[in-house]
């Protein structure tokens, strides 16, 4: 796999090791990572995971970016790993995960597939951006291979059977990854965005479509998705997309006043998709209905309290153009036409042994791109 | 509020604290707590949560079971606590929260408010036990004010409104607690379900009505439930339960291989729902469907983690008899015929200042009960 290759501006931060060294924070720096609590001695980068920095809030986010900055550009990193050589861990705790579906595009393209009777985004959908709680505990770090995943299977009118699913997709997304938790019974409004929302990742969205179809109703995807979600090593802070930012898509009809922001969080975050090693996608996030200030301001509008290490998952993100689609759902019409990869195989769903792969890139400053590493995960065979 | 009282084979656990000691780890004994940590030395004890003492295992609870049975029968309990002066803490800290659906009778009730034209219990139901995912960040323990969520509401085919939901409801539940933790990509049969469930809570799972009906299409309920979900401060450890081990009612179709038990895990459990101190309703647990058991091996069966600290609902406990119904929804037909109180008073749903309260007991040795405590909430109004 190409290793990222991080420049000043972007210093996204992991939670690393090397040999027998226990896991500590870093940040990605060119092909190398900075150990913080080597270089700056804050006891908070020694432990294995983010929660802790993330909990203390956007100034000492700041001054902690400042502060790196200033020793990178004064030449004073001492304390460098190469990233080869270093072992990337599940950067943060995951608290609660949520999940939205905030693509118009994939909305519209799964209800072709799904309802081809009734092919209509529900009404709901353009109030509001639509979720559902998915399962924190088999969040994964890149890297982890991921099951087939066995389930009950009905096709057609007959009773299920327990089999491996037939039907194993994933869903392209980012993450949103919260550092400030917030009081039960205090919605956190949109323009609060960064004072909760410490940064981002890439998220797959592994999906068991079959097993999905049959336990859905109605109470919403269950063991089709609670199998495995990858997300990235790399938690890129919001502060280094700045330069990212964009207006979302017209939002049509106007949103109830607390889905409204002044300042909109679209990102112009470029994606890429691919299927061992060969890039079969390259969806658009500018092209994300909802933001994720709006999906933030939305789920905790009902007074849900927010905890460090909330993540909520943008939805997949796709398009109508078929090489800008987030899911092999989408880009096989459901499994009846399958692709072919660039070295000439097809596929409807995945195969045991493929890697599934998700990258992206942003603008920085000075056209430079904020790479996001990537998430990626291999597909085994069932438990025996 | 009747404070409960524990025989010595109940022996619950709780988390609880006095004046301005800091919360640890306790066992109801009649109308006290059994100071753990002061009587036995252990520091397990000592800290804030049931965590660490629920994930070293079966063995370790039944000895710790044993040696505290023996100091009670040798009058060697040094330290108790009285319940009255005692602040009860949430009991543990929730990992992931899944909510399931499992009474044939509340399925088939919430049909026909939700389905009139179609009153037919879907076609997965009887097959498997139906779930979601829930928010684990707002489980909080009896007694933790319920404010009234804001949320969508849209009847009819009007646009939506953000607004105080009015049709707040309960639903009556036991909620199962795991203390060992399982392997990603491993499957926890049924059989398994004391090697992992270390006791079981109330719970009470809030549901705001109108909220729920806009958003659930097409990822199931999220924020008309992610609001609050309260539950009681005692775990009844599952040895406490074996006389009230029940057969759960005839399953058919006979479920598929993975969901079956050879020593059924349906649970003889009797609840009272009150509201403002009057019982409304008496839900039967006996009349269960699908077990614990049967929901850990479906929880797992695509090969899921466990951790220690997960909850997961049981489900709405309902009937079909009215003095036996587990939520307003049922009881007032979607609200469509308020039920009177025995004060007078009448409700289509919960209004704010109602206290609701659910408490339950099921059969211990030599016709003893084993008293489950109480999970209550009162409503208060929407934030200002």
């Amino acid at each position: 796999m190409t290793l990222p290759t991080f420049t000043e501006h972007a210093l996204p931060y992991c939670v690393f090791s090397r040999g027998a060294d226990s896991p500590r924070v870093g940040a990605g720096l060119g092909t190398y990572i900075v150990d913080l609590h080597r270089t700056f001695g804050d006891p908070i980068f020694a432990g294995p995971s983010l929660n802790a920095f993330m909990s203390r809030g956007p100034r000492a986010w700041q001054r902690t970016r400042e502060r790196l900055l200033g020793s990178v550009r004064g030449g004073q990193i001492g304390e460098l790993v190469p990233i080869a050589e270093a072992t990337l861990h599940l950067p943060f705790e995951v608290a609660d995960f949520a999940d939205f579906y905030s693509s118009l595009e994939h909305a519209t393209n799964a209800a072709r597939v799904l309802r081809p009777g009734d092919p209509q985004v529900h009404r709901n959908w353009r109030e509001m951006p639509v979720g559902y709680h998915g399962r924190a505990g088999t969040v994964v770090v890149s890297g982890t291979p991921v099951q087939r995943p066995r389930g009950q299977l009905a096709p057609g009118h007959a009773r299920p059977e327990l089999a491996p699913t037939r039907r194993l997709d994933f869903e392209a997304e980012i993450g949103f990854v919260v550092g400030v938790g917030s009081a039960l019974g205090q919605p956190v409004p949109a323009g609060a965005f960064t004072q909760h929302v410490f940064g981002v990742v890439l998220l797959i969205d592994w999906s068991a479509r079959d097993i999905q179809a049959f336990e859905s109703r109605p109470l919403g995807p269950f063991l089709g998705k609670s199998f495995a979600t990858t997300i990235s090593p790399w938690v890129i802070p919001l502060a280094a997309l700045e330069q990212s930012r964009v207006p979302p898509p017209a939002q049509d009809p106007e949103p109830l006043s607390y889905l409204r922001e002044s300042l909109p969080w679209g990102l112009d975050i470029d994606l890429a998709l691919s299927i061992n090693g060969q890039v079969i996608s390259r969806p658009r996030f500018a092209t994300m209905y909802w933001t994720g200030a709006q999906q933030l301001a939305h789920l905790t509008v009902n007074g849900a309290a927010l905890r460090t290490g909330d993540l909520y998952g943008s939805g997949t993100v796709s398009s109508f153009r078929h090489d800008e689609m987030g899911s092999l759902l989408e880009m096989t019409t459901g499994g009846r036409d399958p692709i072919t990869l660039p070295d000439g195989q097809t596929r409807s769903y995945l195969a045991d042994g493929d890697t599934v792969t998700l990258s992206g890139s942003a603008p920085g400053p000075d056209g430079s791109r904020i790479e996001f590493g990537s998430a990626s995960g291999q597909v085994t065979g069932p438990a025996g």
